[in-house]
């Protein structure tokens, strides 16, 4: 049976103590490229940088003495298992949690840097999944699930909670869908407290099972292939959650892709002055491209901020070339002194920035006279961009 | 004569309408660096991304009809260029900001988006700072100065009235200092409310001279490098700002280098998810070094945000280099096929990760049989930098 509006509040009075209020952030960027009063709920700088200690609490301290004393363990690659390792420790119980083996090693040393012993196990989560619930059978610890637990799902709706508080008169809210547990609790409570609140959300183009359940289309397995919103990424969409939450709780949801996910980090990076993974920063891709009625008041669930800073310059990269601010320009050149110097005044006198520049003396179609030369530039726009071309070719370079 | 609490007082109430009033952050991770409990005055969240606006607006709001008719003027590469244009393109008035030839694209776009004339004039700040002065006299526009000016502090001393409402006990507040104008007018408005409280100041090591002032040392000139605190970097520092203001007022003042400062700046954006430029995060780099007497609770002012997001993945490798994290390790092997595999295999079994892989077989005491390669590897710590060190000589390489 799905969870009511009072298992919410009680969860809120139960992890009150352990869990910060996250701010509601005024954000004039983001009211201007929505085109309605747009406000952030900033739930990346929760305590562990995601949403997930609200339901690792709240499961925990249903445990009774001898369960905490036995032990928790779990599986996750990534928030869920920050979330765990801290309520677990702050509680005085041992977590075990599962990891692949092939975790950033970020993500391992954060995991135990909040107390929890990470056990590397299993080449994909599907089986560092198995190995816990071997771990939960021989041992007789507690499993901590993500999602599928009414504990988990009244925790995160405490997320719901603050948003109603902090903006009553809320027409809208975004919100990302990994497992589906952060917007069945936050629509529970939402729309027991405004009916009238559009709930939407989102999911990556990588893994859009739920959208294709919710629009009753065939489920395909989700993309092999990484994605920048590793945190809401599912193997297969949860039918329960689908039908006791999802569908009747949820307006809409739609899919972005990883391009306008890097460009919505980025986004918030530069305008909002705020640190978002992936899978929180999917809901400006989404609020923008969808159509959706948003109504006066809008607000964006920013469900997390632990990106690993190595991806960041990665992403900054990605999200300024889709915005015609970056870009690659590769142009073939005789290989002779002063080649470059000609290059680098035309560079100069049309105003870009040069970032980096490569030699390349064995691509294709370079001739043994020639260089390739790459040049990752700053610029204004497509149209500067043209400009630069132009004048390599003025120059006899190939482009 | 210096101002008054009254001033900033009134301030507040003229410009109360334009600005934000930035949230106090409770962080958590700051509190256990700094050893005392210690909040962020966000003040990277302001309108155009920095304190820049509350004395723009101030100055501005004090101007009559006919002057803001007439035109603003204004020279700045930074922060102060996108307040002054901000606040002109907001109350109606057209402003011209003056900047080096040199400015970085993305802040002349920035000064544009927010609506002033960018005029690139001068190869250095004050060949600019010049020309500004001489349109002044020649057109009759108003120049706004970016500190030496009581209305500018004035309302920069704004955010010290906010942290008082905010914090009402604080016992110390830390904030970097440039030309003075923000420590000046916030040290005015905390030390009238709260007497006890004590005021540090931060200058980057690049440009100490306001602390060699305050020691009663020799004044030297900045240095010429480029430092990524560019936003405090002035040329000389004003000695009406120190006689009125920073010689009465502030306890301490110590400078932070910009290793110190990239790494407080990777520190926000890891653990407190917060995008500070580096004027602002060496208020963390300062308090961890300095030694001061924090008290209980401690504010460090986060006075901008607009760091270059270009800059931003170098600041990374450097901050997490710093701490052990990331290593650029070259190793000379035998040119032939089968070595890599080996060392990748070597990185693999001690758990480092591989962020990217140079081949350079010209490198002086490379061998015409050898290559050099340069992994650039994340990493634990430097005792795990040792081991991969070690693994590599057993495999025959020369590091």
């Amino acid at each position: 049976m799905p969870i009511r509006i009072e298992d919410i509040e009680a969860a809120r009075k139960r992890i009150g103590p352990y869990i910060k209020t996250t701010p509601m952030g005024e954000s004039r960027s983001s009211s201007e490229r929505l085109n309605t009063e747009t406000l952030l709920k900033l739930e990346n700088q929760q305590l562990t940088g995601s949403f997930k200690v609200r339901g690792s609490f709240n499961k925990m301290l249903c445990l009774s003495k001898d369960e905490l004393n036995k032990g928790i363990v779990a599986s996750s690659a990534g928030n869920h298992a920050q979330g765990v390792a801290h309520a677990a420790t702050t509680l005085g119980a041992k977590a075990r949690v599962v990891m692949p083996e092939t975790s950033p090693l970020v993500k391992v040393m954060a995991t135990q840097r909040y107390g929890a012993e990470v056990i590397l196990k299993g080449r994909i989560y599907d089986e560092s999944y198995a190995y816990a619930r071997e771990l939960e059978a021989e041992h007789g610890y507690t499993f901590v699930h993500p999602y599928e637990d009414p504990l988990i799902i009244a925790g995160q709706g405490t997320l719901g909670l603050e948003i109603m508080e902090q903006l009553p008169d809320v027409d809208s809210v975004v919100i990302p869908i990994g497992g589906g547990g952060l917007i069945s609790g936050v629509a529970t409570a939402v729309k027991a407290l405004r009916p009238s609140c559009k709930i939407y959300g989102v999911v990556s183009s990588a893994s859009p099972g739920m959208q294709q359940m919710f629009d009753g289309g065939p489920v395909e397995p989700p993309s092999p292939a990484l994605t920048i919103a590793d945190g809401i990424s599912v193997k297969k969409p949860s039918k329960v959650m689908y039908d006791d939450y999802i569908s009747k709780l949820v307006d809409d949801i739609i899919d972005v892709t990883d391009e306008e996910i890097a460009e919505s980090i980025v986004f918030f990076l530069e305008r909002a002055k705020t640190v978002v993974e992936g899978s929180g920063a999917v809901v400006m891709a989404a609020a923008e491209k969808a159509g959706w009625n948003l109504g006066k008041k809008c607000c964006l669930v920013l469900s997390g901020g632990n990106i690993d800073l190595n991806l960041i310059s990665k992403v900054i990269e990605r999200g300024m070339s889709k915005r015609g601010r970056l870009i690659r320009l590769t142009v073939i050149v005789p290989d002779r002194p002063g080649t470059m110097m000609k290059l680098t005044n035309a560079i100069a006198e049309k105003g870009a920035n040069i970032l980096d520049v490569k030699h390349d003396r064995v691509r294709q179609g370079v001739k043994l006279s020639e260089t390739a030369i790459e040049f990752l530039l700053e610029i204004r726009s497509e149209q500067h961009a043209a400009e630069l071309q132009d004048a390599f070719r003025a120059l006899g370079g190939r482009i």
